[in-house]
């Protein structure tokens, strides 16, 4: 099976190691042509779980050099939120049966309707992931990737990770509802990732000060009345099980801005806030703590002009 | 006439200074016997806003010092809010005719009712100063120290200012309204100095960029709602124009959170948030910036202790 990868960050270099053992044609696309050269001179490189390099099969080129020629059974978007625009019309003209979103937040699902691809699926990467050069990716946390179809004319996702046995190396799970398992990760990502930003905390630390944990319960509160869910209990229990269990991680919106990038602020708190708009709901506190992380990027990105 | 100034910070060592001008007994009562020394070794200096230093006839001592035999006609309290409850029940067995109180936020007022002491004045300072170490201060910023009698049974702090043409070196200013005076520097100070703490930024910077004017906006919503005010845009051109006028200015709040000092949140922020529990408001934007003051406090003083 053909796949391309867009998008050779961790998650896009991870995910296309793990798909060529698989044995599938795996492509990664991505954004510098450089990258695309190193990754075809050194071959693409994990250091797994065990911290053993290993050599991939796996070819990349540009996304910008693919031709309409190229048929495509499989793309997997890997790009951050904020891309996907930009990627999807780099698209548009190419043949390509199945596409599969890997993205931060929830603003990507209003392209699915208007996408010329027959079969759309949508997933949530649990596996930790650090990019260490331009072909070399290290894993660093066993998660899942867990996936499902928004709409389904094919099914060669299912045998994309059909030789998964569920004990491999690179757990993979199909879920039957995609709203709800993107709903779940939108919760965790948006009560963790703008706070430990504006603070400039790790997970851990959101739960072991009290008034910390309270600012994380605020915006809580707001998420759960915006997408009008009746489970706070559990999924409050999630969050905090999150932060317990990444407790020593830097969430990629600290990263993000840490190093000067552009974060996934608009996808994760922003899309609540337009749902919040459209359900004439008042989030003051989505809005106060998305303005802050909006200042503090700006703030950064000034700094990097100097 | 007998003045005592509890507190020799920056605003303390000013007010005594200038005190002294105007040929009054002025004694300095500090909280460290080692600073009391130093004043008394080396003279209280001021240094001008031109740059010329003084020598003013200040003496000091430990307000631990001072005795029952000790009969003061005035007393002016300069000391942190946090501070206030402390000194008074330091105070309480003494001979004090009048008293004035110079604190940020509202929390001292509370105070007032149950004081055994007859004339019982308020203020909010003005001036700009930086202490420069233990007997000198720099007078910074010419503005006003602005008062009010809250109950006068003696006119003792008339006298006290009596000699101020309005053109010297330290203009003072009688004010009619002493609660109206302080909601406004209370509206100001709750704008500007937990968030300038909070994004780490000087009291300029509130203004020149859009999410963090929005973010100063939504404090000021909140606060305006808590005050029951009907002026809000004439308070609102107010708050802008101090954060332009001290644009290069840091706040006292973010000195504090990196000098790793207790911040005066609990008497600007909290003051407000305790009276919207009164009138059973939501200010859940006041809360979460009290909380996120509260939290980097909390992180200061752990790295204190490392």
């Amino acid at each position: 099976m053909k796949v391309a990868i867009v998008g050779a960050g961790a998650i896009g270099m991870l995910t296309a190691c793990y798909l060529a053992d698989r044995r599938h044609d795996v492509v990664l696309l991505t954004q510098r042509k450089e990258q695309a050269e190193r990754i075809n001179d050194h071959g693409l490189q994990l250091i797994d779980f065990y911290g053993r390099t290993q050599r991939k099969a796996v070819k990349a080129k540009t996304l910008a050099g693919l031709t309409e020629k190229d048929q495509l059974d499989v793309v997997i978007l890997t790009v951050k939120a904020y891309s996907v625009k930009d990627v999807l019309s780099q698209l548009k003209d190419k043949r390509i049966s199945s596409i599969l979103f890997l993205q931060n937040g929830m603003a990507h699902i209003d392209y699915f309707a208007d996408l010329p691809i027959a079969t759309v699926a949508v997933g949530v990467m649990e596996h930790g992931a650090v990019r260490e050069n331009d072909h070399t990716v290290r894993h660093t946390g066993r998660g899942r990737l867990r996936w499902g179809y928004v709409r389904k004319e094919a099914a060669l996702l299912d045998d994309l990770f059909a030789a998964d046995s569920g004990e491999d190396a690179f757990p993979v799970r199909y879920e039957g509802d995609w709203l709800e398992m993107l709903q779940q990760k939108l919760i965790v990502n948006a009560c963790i990732n703008p706070l430990t930003a504006l603070l400039g905390v790790k997970n851990g630390e959101l739960v072991t000060s009290r008034p910390r944990k309270e600012m994380m319960r605020a915006i809580f509160t707001e998420v759960m009345q915006v997408l009008e869910r009746d489970d706070e209990e559990e999924r409050w229990a999630h969050v905090v099980r999150v932060c317990e269990q990444t407790a020593s991680n830097t969430s990629s919106m600290l990263v993000d801005l840490s190093n000067r990038r552009q974060t996934e602020i608009a996808s994760i708190s922003g899309y609540l806030i337009r749902l919040a708009e459209q359900k004439q709901l008042a989030v003051p506190v989505l809005n106060f703590v998305t303005m802050a992380v909006s200042s503090k990027e700006e703030a950064a990105r000034k700094e990097g002009d100097d």
